[in-house]
């Protein structure tokens, strides 16, 4: 499936999460509409789902949001480590949208001794030699990476180094990883500098 | 420019500054191997800009810099808003990297009484009558918008009745905006999905 496609998916969960449980079909005009992508495309995506709607009539809704969650794997919640406690990984923590994702936030992990045992959102803070035994023992394969630059990469190896196989990464820092090892980065600079670009692309 | 070539540019003006002062200059290889893309494909992108290096040689460092903030509008500082200073909107005000990226926070503001007057790394939080008023004053054209997800469409339209262009919204909402105005979403459910996907289509 083309990467564009597969960023595209949860956006399409999402949109028929909000559109709601009044409609049994939905249109690709529909679908389009809420999720700001043109109705030919949205047609394309979903044809990689075997999805191909009925023409005048649209997608069974309920059927389109099972392959959706098929397809991106959210038929079993994933557990899930959150590492590194500080204002970013605490608004994480806080999340209330795991759970309906798909995901199970199994613990939060900080090396900064006078933070362990505090809690946050009904959670205990936990050393980073629990976080080793916690990924061994309940083979948790994906983790959320918000310490600082700095630490990262160390971090990082560890995590792999104990069976991580998805690291979303957070902190401002490039991480060496090995192949087998996916990552997705959300860097606050990146993001405003492509919003910059378009800003000085504006016709004046 | 491609949107993948755009999204990309951030990253390389980021690997140019990881590679440091030392070198004067940096084959195309060497970039894709800190960048984690392919060497064809960073030829391919810095094309766009004009830049196509010397064979053997590369490309002049610094040259190459001084494009990539000119393509990415990085010439000037970028005022901008940071509206919703829950842990989230303070943990990107507590970022150290905004005057390097390009960007000057010019104020940080809230709709919670309870917490204006409150300083977050030296900045003191104000209202959403001074965010109007500031927005017009200096005018700003790019937010960061972290409020809770109900309050996101409110505060989006009021930020564009006003003058902003560019929003990275970090609440968890999509956004009905005018098409003259630019969103980026930073989703934690949406990455995590992404995730899970080729966590999901790994071979077993």
């Amino acid at each position: 499936m083309p990467k564009a496609t597969v960023e595209r998916l949860p956006l399409y969960l999402q949109c028929l999460q909000a559109i709601g449980d009044s409609e049994t079909t939905v249109s690709s005009d529909a679908l389009a509409n809420v999720a700001g992508v043109n109705s030919a495309n949205v047609r394309k995506d979903l044809s990689y789902l075997g999805s191909h709607g009925v023409r005048g009539v649209g997608y069974d809704r309920l059927e389109l949001c099972a392959q959706l969650r098929r397809a991106l794997g959210l038929t079993d919640k994933w557990p899930v480590v959150i590492v590194g406690v500080g204002n970013l990984g605490s608004a994480l923590a806080n999340y209330q949208g795991f759970d309906a994702s798909g995901f199970n936030v199994i613990g939060l992990y900080d090396a900064d001794p006078s933070k362990i045992g505090a809690r946050v959102d009904g959670q205990r803070i936990k050393s980073m030699e629990d976080l080793e035994l916690d990924i061994k023992k309940h083979e948790v394969q994906m983790a959320i990476l918000t310490t600082p630059a700095g630490a990262a990469q160390e971090v990082a190896d560890m995590l792999v180094s104990v069976g991580i196989l998805s690291i979303l990464n957070f902190a401002p820092a490039l991480l060496k990883l090995p192949d087998t090892v996916k990552c997705r980065q959300v860097d606050l600079a990146t993001e405003l500098q492509i919003l910059s670009y378009y800003q000085a692309s504006r016709p004046t």
